[in-house]
């Protein structure tokens, strides 16, 4: 059978790569990814052909992997997080609809989901995407900014938590800058913020601010940042987002 | 050290499990959950301390989960999914907010990721959360309508592929048709639509429909509905949401 993997490699640490993903890159002999993705993988990437590929170059990466497969040799394609969230998956599925080729009509393709940044970064911290949230990329390398303002405005006029991903980069800081005053036309500069930079990996940062206090200066383009909505409250080191229960008493009658 | 875990078992499959929970678990005296995540557990909760709560009793378990780790038992608090995303990391926090006892004082929390039903979801039919979405519960026990659905209008404002936890029950279908209705005034009847039951367990039905043909009726509480932005695609068998790389040709140009 000719196999591709599409893995989630989860946010970094090891300990947070399912079994399924795991038993996926023992069955493979290939391994496609950007160089930094298959470095984390440390030792389960001994014994491998490994294909490093330079971050901005994801349609050779997705094609190259295909290609692999179709040559019938079992192919990890290897994401960081979850591939179906802000990573590789859809650039496979984009190139069968747009650009397919004969030979990749035989690949069966799997995909395996991994914990994303967002969910290992918010339990670091408690529970600040208990209740709904969305997620957005600030990167407009892809999306026009129009866009992403709209998403930003819509995320403010919900009350939704939000998740931002790409928040800022050497090319950008003033997307990160603008959202959050967007946000702050909604909701309070007291709200709670999570910045948090290469989580479950050597070198973890993870800080809490309130939005009025957010300075995209200092931060890179691995640092993910998430907000609270206007309900999300701090208790001691931690954040959460209520789901409403204090608003049952009824239900606390234990 | 008085020590408690809260665990996101994932969609229900072991091979989901992540090493970091499956670790807590072991090291963990107690498990205390609903019954139905703890089965989920099978051979790793042999010969744990079982502490089985009903469906509704959220804010009494959380207060047990809490005394137990208090008392000196090393506990494990199991949710499905991510314990972070509408499960029970969220109640032990507002308890230790809202209504401390001092000896919870001295227990020592570590919160652990897991996948979550829409991920798992998203990876079986292909990527259709792979950019910008919001997540919405639709369970208006806790949460006003008004709010829940000025979310959703929010989610067509935005065009986010949008999750639906929540989004059936016995005693509430009228919410998913509603959000139907909704989620119409913004997008296509064609944008595509994922309905999931079950995933990665036993009995996992997924059908893949269109938003004009949504129907509620036979769904039960424990399906999750996907919707697509007004960018998701289908190919073959799979659905993806595109990140915007068909409008960059130049980065095509391998």
């Amino acid at each position: 059978m000719k196999q591709l993997y599409i893995i989630g490699a989860g946010p970094g640490g090891l300990e947070h790569l399912s079994p399924a993903a795991r038993n996926a890159i023992d069955a493979s002999s290939e391994l496609i990814g950007h160089g930094l993705y298959i470095n984390l993988l440390g030792p389960l990437a001994a014994g491998k052909n490994r294909h490093k590929t330079p971050m901005g170059e994801e349609i050779a990466r997705a094609s190259m992997a295909l290609d692999l497969a179709a040559d019938g040799l079992t192919t990890a394609l290897i994401s960081s997080g979850d591939p179906g969230i802000y990573a590789m998956a859809t650039l496979i599925f984009e190139l069968l609809d747009r650009q397919p080729r004969p030979k990749w009509a035989a690949v069966a393709i799997e995909v395996i989901p991994g914990i994303s940044a967002m969910q290992a970064a918010a339990a670091r911290v408690g529970a600040p995407l208990a209740h709904d949230f969305c997620v957005i990329s600030l990167s407009d390398l892809l999306t026009p900014w129009e866009t992403i303002a709209n998403r930003i405005h819509a995320g403010g006029q919900g009350d939704f938590a939000v998740a931002f991903y790409n928040a800022v980069s050497n090319r950008r800081g003033w997307q990160l800058q603008k959202a959050k005053e967007i946000l702050l036309q909604y909701r309070s500069p007291d709200t709670p913020v999570i910045v948090a930079f290469n989580v479950t990996r050597k070198g973890e940062e993870i800080t809490i601010t309130r939005l009025g206090d957010l300075d995209p200066e200092p931060l890179n383009m691995l640092t993910l940042v998430l907000v609270g909505n206007s309900e999300t409250r701090r208790v001691g080191d931690w954040v959460y987002t209520p789901r409403g229960y204090h608003n049952k008493p009824e239900l606390a009658s234990e």
